[in-house]
């Protein structure tokens, strides 16, 4: 099948993308002699995780407990769950430790601790936990002094069900960076605050193994990594729009793109309708804040090229992507019919709407389909 | 199963509000004599299709081919696809036909019109087809008085392969309108532009058997249906905080919402993190420009009261919610663990995140589990 036989809209994957994007990642971490663990949320594809991983260590990172069985069922057995467990979740997580999964916790929280301590031991496993310390993105981590810190390590480490992994930082803050210069510092921050962290456990007599840290704009701009044992990203490997404007990748290296078909044209506003609407698309408007908003998606000709123009989808319904050019619209070229593709504002949340990729390597030629593990 | 047992996130659906939302709508459809054929794009579900066409004559809506399948597959026989086809689907569309399914589609270009007279005789079969016309939203549907209506409708009626049905008229732009008086303007709008349309194909000598209209707003605030022959709207079923906003349900009418689990407190900034973030909830902001923006999303206790008081989602992450209040939150109701529900801006949306729905209907029981039908 090719590209243009899809029935739209539908999600294409372009592999040679995808392998350039980790590759590079891979080289810059095989020479920073740090450990990468590829946060697979973006992708939630099995196929993808065999191609990050390869040439590192193994061990990923997921953002659901589905996600955990999911690359569990796949082979892969050191996977760390990086967002905080709500104790509900221990059966299901002691379930796959069980199977023999290395599986690492995240917590912040003094009593969650106490309670993973104290479940771990009923369950009958001892629950890997990294303790999560904010540097600055005030989403979820305890602050590097205080005194929790130590308190939930302390309760971690004395068991009985649990065994203190380490500490776990994100710089999510390099989000709302601007220049390049600024996601360094960011960098800088994460790194400084988790070795920071991690001596803190060691002054106070307690281990720390692992020291994570990770988003994709400092995976990729950071000058220092000493004191860090992995480094956590993920949506490097896809790149989106957003991550172009803030630095991270180039329009050329957007591997996820939504094919979708022209269903109606309106002359007068210079626009098209799309097949690909708020579900296609999903309504995240991160470049909103940026100096290229593009509204909903970038549209290109289906060699994903710009002979259409700077077009772009100004608004969406459900399953209607309206389309608008800054410059007149070639509407011979884009009839009733025609077949466009877009790329999305945010790879993570327009791929989350499909069950699978439709792969394309070097030609219009579909030459795989990968399933995604969606839901929870 | 318990509503407090359930792994989150999930979505639950309150059936005795689902049922007062439609018994709402049927009684004042069957008061005004109306036909009124449900849209099924917000609930994807046959469950809810079922309770829908109850006392009516036993159409539906749907927006994707693939719901047009799917309630098939679960015994619908009358089923409208309320997006312009593009000709690549037409195969799709017969194949349902040849099933004995009455399948309706609309479309707002002549070539199209034409493609598909031409597609259906090479197929052997004989698609049934609205014109859409619009009526002041300007998504899609040719101007009432323009030349593209009867020449359209012309190409339909030709044939080999094709049926002139009717029109078809939307009137969205009621989700514009900030007053009930203003939604009911649209809805004569709507119903006068159908008319017309309809008026200017029998002036053509042209048949046109179907007059349909219909958005939520305007379905709830018309007050004239005459030359109406059917009204479609969907979203009432459900609500959500927008269709609230709007008049068009209170908040105590919303039969979807989301449980989730606290993930994490931060005392100092009044705030707690949940474990339905970005894709749990969406990203719509649609409440965003109406008076109570609620961020992405309100949130409930576990029993769908304010007792937390008025606290919203005020930004999420791909996993993560951050909910804030605007008094001090309770927090020592809130650990780690404790479990909310969470309204939804935009219940279309939100929805499709998930592949079943949770049913509990006068207690917190789990009664039932309603499948969806996602994708494309």
């Amino acid at each position: 099948m090719r590209l243009s036989d899809l029935p739209t809209p539908a999600l294409v994957l372009d592999r040679a993308r995808l392998r350039r994007n980790i590759e590079a990642m891979t080289r810059r971490y095989q020479a920073l002699g740090v450990r990468l663990r590829p946060h697979l949320k973006t992708s939630k594809s099995a196929d993808v995780a065999r191609m990050a991983v390869e040439g590192h260590f193994g061990g990923i990172t997921v953002s659901t407990l589905k996600e955990a069985e999911h690359f569990a069922a796949h082979g892969f057995r050191d996977i760390l769950y990086a967002v905080c467990i709500s104790p509900a979740k221990l059966v299901q997580a002691a379930a796959l430790i069980r199977k023999g999964v290395a599986l690492t916790l995240i917590t912040d929280d003094l009593d969650t601790a106490k309670e993973i301590a104290f479940q771990g031991g009923k369950l009958g496993v001892m629950f890997e936990v990294l303790v999560e310390v904010d540097c600055g993105e005030a989403r979820s981590g305890v602050a590097v002094e205080s005194e929790d810190l130590p308190a939930i390590a302390r309760a971690l480490h004395a068991g009985p069900g649990s065994v203190l992994a380490g500490v776990l930082v994100h710089g999510g803050q390099s989000y709302a960076c601007r220049t390049l210069q600024a996601v360094t510092e960011v960098a800088e921050i994460e790194r400084s605050t988790a070795v920071r962290a991690a001596q803190r456990l060691r002054d106070a007599g307690l281990p720390c193994g692992t020291v994570s840290i990770g988003s994709t704009p400092t995976a990729l701009h950071g000058k220092d990594y000493s004191g860090i044992t992995e480094v956590r990203c993920g949506v490097y490997m896809f790149g989106d729009l957003f991550q172009s404007e803030i630095g991270s990748c180039g329009h050329g290296d957007i591997a996820v793109s939504v094919v979708s078909s022209v269903i109606g044209q309106r002359r007068k506003e210079n626009r098209v309708l799309i097949d690909a609407g708020a579900l296609a698309l999903s309504k995240d408007r991160s470049t909103g804040n940026t100096p290229h908003d593009v509204g909903f998606g970038r549209v290109l000709d289906m060699q994903a090229g710009d002979s259409l123009g700077d077009v772009t989808v100004v608004g969406v319904h459900q399953e209607h992507g309206m389309v608008e050019g800054r410059t007149p619209l070639p509407f011979e070229r884009l009839p009733v019919g025609a077949k466009v593709r877009v790329l999305p504002n945010h790879a993570c949340i327009t791929s989350a709407a499909y069950d699978r990729y439709h792969v394309i390597d070097g030609s219009d030629e579909i030459v795989a389909i990968w399933e995604r593990c969606n839901g929870w």
